[in-house]
């Protein structure tokens, strides 16, 4: 199966598409989606809403693992990074991907056993479990490769559990 | 010009199309459109595409002015809000819509000459300047005539100091 992760923000939406069968995991591609400063916000979200709509038409991935977000520093940042949210669901929705969401400390303990995990951790268990050569950069397509770790491991134990 | 007025948001974004000439304003048409509790979000980030598509391909306006938050009661219903903003925001980029922002303060302003008039004020306002048998219903749908009433007047300032 193929999980597209994905980090949504305005100026940079880090995306991580990785391969799995269950036992091994497979990175594909990642990297990250920028809208550029200085330009109207609407501008910058049809950017986004089309930089996103080229990546599923070529990689068509099933479903994608979401980062869920509950808090920010202020309400003018939790607005401007909903506004991203809202047209990254928004494109998944209409290319009929199934969405799946986490939350930042969901992927800490789905990468690295440990709720409490520092952000270069977290990079370096995704670089061991992916077989990378070297960290994945920038942060936020390392934040998206982890996504979608942690949708292959949450998938691989609902079937466990079956 | 036909003024379009938007109060952005997931479960209701009100709307209110108001024709000026730059001394008479006309309300052309004005209400909400909801998307349904209880489905995932993003299918009603779908919908609300949708409908304010279908709505911009009816009667086209030129301009939408649109509220702009800094603040909300929390994280998480700013990220909501934002949501449903970005989508509209995009809605109108992809539909060649030019965008006006406006705050709550700068709206009420506009309206009752008062920036702290209380929504029952700004209704009344928005009645009498649009020649309205009653207040428009609900809130949202009179919160988006505002914002068109409001668009007019800074338009008019705007030609004025010309």
């Amino acid at each position: 199966m193929l999980v597209l992760g994905l980090d949504p923000g305005l100026a940079i939406t880090g995306y991580g598409l990785v391969e799995g069968d269950g036992q091994h995991l497979c990175p594909i591609a990642y990297g990250v989606l920028r809208t550029p400063a200085g330009i109207a916000i609407a501008d910058r979200l049809v950017m986004l809403h089309d930089a996103l709509a080229d990546l599923l038409a070529e990689y068509r991935p099933p479903v994608a693992a979401v980062e869920e977000l509950f808090f920010a520093t202020n309400a003018r940042t939790a607005i401007m990074v909903g506004e991203a949210r809202g047209v990254v669901l928004l494109t998944l929705a209409q290319a009929g991907v199934r969405i799946a969401e986490y939350t930042p400390l969901q992927v800490k303990q789905a990468v690295t056993g440990y709720g409490q995990a520092d952000k270069l951790q977290v990079q370096q268990m995704v670089r061991l479990l992916l077989n990378l050569a070297e960290l994945p950069k920038p942060d936020d397509a390392a934040d998206a490769l982890a996504l979608s770790i942690c949708h292959h491991n949450s998938s691989r134990m609902a079937q466990l559990l079956e």
